[in-house]
């Protein structure tokens, strides 16, 4: 099962780590961008500054989660550049992550479920992030393509941004908060979808900003397999990542984007070619991981 | 002001619905889909279907709703396809509705945003659909770019389906239930946003099939306009409706999407092409809803 791929080359290479691909073009060197004419030099330079970043991270960071977001600004060749860079990402050995937190239902959700976690997907990716607000019958289409397919889902459970609380942290009447309802709904869900590491292919986002909640998550669901956003330019800590691990550094995966394809403009890495600087912060990222969950 | 023009459009047509172009492959004639041998070629010949029903409807349809996902499925082929079905319902005069219930935080909503409202947005569209899980921060980053080219969104309220009250329905401590909280939030970051028929930009989606809920959010939320999707093939009927309105006729605009595209293949418009049964279709929604609303 792909869960148990994911938690195996996490182990393998000993790093939960996953690189955000989250590539605005203004992250880009000028001397690329300036070169740039039309949106499809724009997307070309964008999935070419990809690559170079998967091949040096393919051999020691474990997945890349690519942020739809950035690419659907430059149409349909962004949205060719979002397809090309999940497609290279896998094909360095990489596991893949779509994010692009899709919601609806039906048919609809359906239709979404066969663009990303299809047998012949348009944007083919081990895992998809959903958003949840709609109910089971919202992520239920998701998880049916999953269970053909062998994929996997991130259901949002507690956001990473700041105002995350104005809905998820509120208490029901049953006592319970919405982010833990919505914690229950998905291990419900992912419950008859568990691999052999002891952990369901239906996972949740939970951020790294939230400590306190992650570890409440954490304690009650056993079998959901964390997807961490909020890491480094958002404000979490290796110390605020502990709780979403389950005490033998397992059980999550942790994301940085800017940190990772911004590092190049960092004084720290001055001189460095973006993908070199790359390298650099994954590494010290592992390490940090490492020390703050072990 | 967009949602001002949207009113206008519902009073000189006397019309309050929007037609769903949510067009699946499957839902092209089978002469059609023969033809078709490549993604490319089901993306063109889902664009033309669409631009014929909208020959068809411009002249008494004031809006059109496209839904990504049959889109997705043909990756950067199909969101051509979407891109061109907004372009062209637009130069035909209709109102745009893009139904991509897009989420996400700070730098990655805003680039949502650029995606679909911005200036020179690759998929032009006068309103978004918007998920609002993630809390305000997940929602202003749309509201600026609305103030800024004129745009609009629907905030996802009350889904349509089955299963929206999992979530949505529960009560919370304070006594509010979760889609009243995401009304009241929704109504407060537009409030600043209001037009001259005193309707904000910043808009509800609010399902046909839950009338009680309906008409509660309507009488508590004087200035939220609503998207109502869940008429016709979901089950809601023209006096499910009749909540959702404020009483002269305004206040919502209802949509259908399979009742309208997929006409074609009920008996009662047998031998009729898909975009003359589409028309017959929504001349017969429009009377049947200013039956039940006035």
């Amino acid at each position: 099962m792909i869960i148990d791929r994911l938690i195996e080359k996490i182990r393998t290479t000993e790093n939960p780590s996953v690189a955000g691909l989250d590539t605005d073009f203004s992250y880009l060197p000028e001397e690329t961008r300036q070169k740039c004419k039309t949106a499809r030099d724009a997307a070309k330079a964008i999935t070419e500054f990809n690559q170079k970043i998967i091949d040096e991270l393919c051999g020691f960071v474990p997945a890349v989660k690519v942020q739809i977001a950035y690419y659907e600004i430059f149409g349909a060749d962004g949205i060719q550049s979002f397809a090309d860079t999940l497609a290279y990402a896998k094909s360095k050995g990489m596991i893949t992550i779509a994010d692009a937190k899709r919601n609806d239902i039906g048919s609809t959700a359906a239709a979404y479920a066969k663009a990303y976690l299809g047998e012949s997907a348009a944007f083919a990716a081990d895992f998809l992030t959903v958003n949840g607000y709609l109910g089971s019958d919202g992520i239920n289409p998701f998880i049916d393509e999953c269970k053909k397919n062998d994929r996997g889902i991130f259901v949002l459970v507690k956001t990473s941004n700041k105002g995350s609380g104005e809905l998820q942290d509120l208490t029901l009447g049953s006592g319970e908060k919405v982010y833990q309802k919505m914690s229950s709904l998905t291990a419900d869900l992912g419950k008859d979808f568990i691999g052999k590491h002891g952990y369901s292919a239906v996972g949740a986002v939970v951020g790294a900003t939230h400590p306190a909640q992650a570890a409440e998550i954490r304690a009650a669901y056993k079998n959901l397999f964390f997807l961490v956003p909020g890491y480094g330019t958002q404000g979490g800590t290796a110390k605020d990542l502990a709780p979403c691990f389950d005490g033998k550094g397992g059980g999550a995966i942790v994301n940085s984007s800017r940190g990772i394809i911004c590092a190049y403009k960092e004084a720290k890495f001055k001189g460095m070619s973006p993908e070199k600087a790359a390298r650099e912060a994954a590494q010290i990222m592992k390490k940090d991981l490492n020390g703050g969950i072990l």
